[in-house]
């Protein structure tokens, strides 16, 4: 009979009894990792304290309803996850593993179980473990629902899943259950994270019980900025693989920005012709497919930024009269640099459109990210032009922020007409300026840090639209010591308003700005930092307590070591 | 005839020149890097306005005085970072290179020059530049003093060194000049300096002029910490490298300390055999012989250090009787948890003598670091401990302040009295507790931090003690954004005290701790930061503006990178 405990009581008291706290120095107590913990924390586990020794090099899986390619794809790469895992503590799938009984508490009716493992416990003083059938390293993956041929991701995907191991209604059975590819998905990467290998016992275990799970958040997200600097495309598949182990669903991809223009445009050539880095410092159109494909299979939006109509620097190398020209103050002549987009021109909004056109072309998503923040940057470049203060006579108004204001109702307007008619998210900065915006604009509040975005986050959502926030999940800003808890504590409901404002909410996004960061770094910097984030936005509200999550966060950051990413040390002084 | 403008005008003109500042955006100023400028900055070099163009894959040294197995060593592995440096610009050695000429601007007669390359260049509207003699690619390694076999860096190596490369009195001809195998080896690392890709002429130059170059001070160390985080040694071959590209010449290896203990002792086997975090997290017999013979062949000192008393809870999982026992205050029982060495016991001593005895003879350095850090953490459980308070009383001692003094005194006279007969250094903690030290011993002045440390080493030098600085140069505090200018701001003579007191400072140490620091990011967040200090600690007091260098900084980093090593962005957004 399995445990009745609440799955989250169950989970809390897990980890907390897992941590053992050595205090090997001032400030640094030690964190032993959890085993078979998985991060995010399901919404509801019923865990048993009990587990099967398993092979995860013979483990297959079984699609007994529907199945496609994306799915046998999916499970083909857990397959080879679990040969790693095996073959990283000299496991091969050949060698049958010593035992594969469970060591249940509860079943104390016996069934043969004879190993030298066992008879080796027994040595050491154990308590007599006792089997429950056997486990034959099959697992049933059941999708309900159908899966079509390249489905794509989408801001209403269905993620959620069960697992079943070994459950008094299927003895000795392993299941995945979904009614989607999706949760499909999270249940594989979840399964796997059941699997450990345990020290003790020199063999790897797969605990037993079950999970109910879905996420808190439909918007899971993850900005990486490859303007500042370059990011190859195998930085950020990496990227993306460490999303999917951590069920992050959204890649909002900062595309450009001043400093270099690395997407290749088929419109407009030049605009990376001339505005990237270098010749090789570019996403080819085989790039950007390449990784809309590889974040497609994980189930994982890419969400593109097209940042105007400030931060575009970049752009004035390879396209003419489209920033606006900054005067001198005292001689009246240009200064040599470049502003904002010029918003006096008919020539600009139709460049725009028929870049956002090919952008929303070639990103399936149905979201496109517009940018709009730090447009004040320009103000003073935009009042020095002749031509954008006689527009502005003519369209009588009398400030810079009118101007904005203009420039991105019109493009506003103009992105709604599009062909692919995508929906829009903008920063903050827009609405701050209180420009009139649709009332489906999604906002993305970024300013304030821990403390400051409640406030905006209430004015934004009491606007009715729907948020997006990441002001405290700044993963650039980087600190001395173990700063994941704050990411971790950062909790996004946590402002005044109504239900319905909460409701409006969609979830977050970890920033990574490039100012600091390029494939030297990445990964280290970004992860395991990250996944702090990824629980909060996947977990229930209740699983909040970083120092509960220590250890579990000790197992993850090593599980991911073990997949062969660099990440960085999470809790300070241990191994993995 | 080459100018005579002072080299360090030079450097810096030249240096400041070629910075063009970009206003990417806020915050972040575009840095152009420099061509050819060596890190760290030469103490004198007359560099000519011109340059040769050379193909580094055809770059030939050529001993002409003596030479032997190290030198030739040192050769061979320049010759691959200059075929490598070629390659990855798509230069083979067996290409010849478009052409050889210089483009001195002062020598204005001429010799042929018909290249592609030259016309290009004149059509661009440059002045027209004309040849200097050929380079044939030949480089004279002219070594004033025998290296014998298996020379040990030491203390009071001589590092000085000269180049010259087309000076009036040996035209076309590039010279290394030094009296000792350490000199070779940094002339050779600034002669790979002076060669870089010239993205305007599509080639490699060379630079011209005249370099006489030593040392500022001779303790220009790297601390890393092998016990909070195990480091492998491919990670300490790679630091080493990076070391001598930086012209750092001691390695201080943090051996062991409170978490884990990965050095194996052939007299204390079991030290590391239950003290170290895993089996293979260890530095074998082997391990340990090739790093030193890795940092030998590179000019590099490897100082161990041995911390004592405290900073020692590892040693207890291998050596029974060694720690302190605590006791509980209330129930006058042992507590479970240990302190540090037990200084009442003469066994103590007796192992701490035989296991320095060990070190001494495997670290043929003649310096070893006794730590003697932060003993005050163990103060309360000596004064808890029943053994401790007899034999205090026994002393006539009443504080712990008391019992460290009598460790370290008995510490220090054992130490003097091992066969090696090390010298050694110790933290300041030891001298702050006004514990009497030898006066020839070397105080490591590490707290106080960028602002606190000046009255230390005053304090320490006007007791006569020789002294390094490490405080302003803890690595492992990261910030965000650029943080190598307050590591290079930091002058290590900053202190009030006499010529003579500033006379008694040998240098200092970057400090690389490892609470957060492991393989995955231990070179990206060490490099280029360390950099900083080893510019401050080699060049001369003057070249001290971190502005100024800020664009040598850019090309250096992109040259450790191009060298393979994942090293960090220095300045913020931008590409090698």
């Amino acid at each position: 009979m399995a445990s009745t405990v609440s799955s989250l009581q169950l989970a809390l008291i897990a980890a907390v009894c897992s941590c053992h706290l050595v205090p090997t120095e001032a400030g640094f107590p030690w964190v032993e990792p959890t085993e078979g913990e998985p991060w995010p924390a399901p919404q509801q586990a019923d865990m048993y304290p009990s587990f099967y020794f398993v092979n995860p090099a013979k483990i297959r899986f079984r699609t007994t309803r529907h199945s496609c390619a994306d799915l046998e794809d999916a499970i083909g790469r857990t397959l080879q996850t679990l040969r790693d895992l095996a073959a990283s503590h000299g496991v091969r799938a050949g060698r049958r593993p010593r035992s594969v009984v469970s060591g249940s508490l509860r079943e104390r009716r016996t069934r043969v179980a004879a190993s030298a493992n066992r008879r080796r416990s027994r040595k050491r003083g154990e308590s007599r473990r006792a089997s429950s059938p056997r486990l034959h390293h099959d697992v049933e993956v059941w999708m309900d629902g159908m899966c079509d041929e390249k489905m794509m991701p989408s801001a209403t995907m269905d993620e959620q899943y069960s697992i079943k191991i070994n459950v008094p209604d299927s003895p000795g059975r392993a299941q995945i259950i979904s009614d989607s590819l999706w949760g499909a998905y999270r249940g594989l990467e979840t399964f796997t994270q059941l699997i450990y290998f345990s020290e003790k016992h020199g063999q790897f275990h797969l605990r037993q019980g079950i999970i109910r799970d879905f996420p808190r958040y439909a918007h899971r997200g993850l900005m990486l900025d490859t303007s500042r600097h370059f990011l190859s495309v195998s930085s950020i598949k990496a990227t993306l693989e460490l999303m999917a182990f951590n069920k992050f669903n959204v890649f909002h991809w900062h595309l450009v920005d001043d400093p270099s223009f690395p997407f290749v445009s088929v419109t407009f050539p030049n605009l990376s012709g001339k505005g990237a880095y270098r010749p090789d410092m570019v996403y080819t159109l085989d790039d950007v497919a390449d990784i809309i494909e590889f974040a497609r299979r994980r189930g994982i939006r890419v969400v593109p930024e097209v940042d105007t109509p400030g931060h575009v620097r970049s752009w004035g190398a390879g396209a003419d009269n489209l920033l606006t020209v900054c005067y001198n103050e005292t001689t009246g002549q240009p200064d040599g640099t470049f502003g904002p987009l010029d918003p006096t021109k008919g020539s600009t909004y139709r460049f725009v459109r028929r870049l956002l056109e090919e952008v929303t072309t070639r990103f399936p998503d149905k979201y496109i990210h517009l940018g709009g923040d730090e447009v004040f940057f320009g103000f003073p470049c935009w009042l020095s032009n002749p031509d954008v203060q006689a527009w502005m006579e003519k369209l009588n108004i009398s400030t810079a922020e009118e101007v904005e204001k203009a420039y991105m109702q019109r493009l506003l307007r103009l992105v709604k007409r599009l062909p692919a008619k995508p929906e829009y998210v903008i920063w903050q900065d827009v609405v701050d300026n209180n420009i009139t915006v649709q009332p489906d604009t999604i906002v993305h509040v970024w300013k304030g840090g821990a403390d400051g975005w409640q406030q905006e986050a209430d004015k934004v959502t009491s606007l009715g639209h729907r948020t997006i926030i990441s002001s405290c999940w700044y993963l650039n800003y980087i600190n001395y010591g173990v700063d994941w808890p704050q990411y971790y504590e950062c909790e996004p409901e946590d402002f005044n308003g109504t239900l319905v404002q909460k409701s409006l909410l969609l979830g977050g996004e970890a920033c990574m700005w490039g100012e600091f960061v390029d494939d030297t770094n990445l990964i280290s910097r970004t992860w395991p930092r990250a996944a702090a984030v990824a629980e909060r936005l996947w977990s229930a509200k209740e699983v909040s307590d970083a120092e509960v999550a220590r250890p579990r966060m000790e197992e993850h950051r090593c599980r991911l070591l073990r997949r062969g990413y660099a990440v960085e040390p999470a809790n300070g002084p241990g191994f993995c």
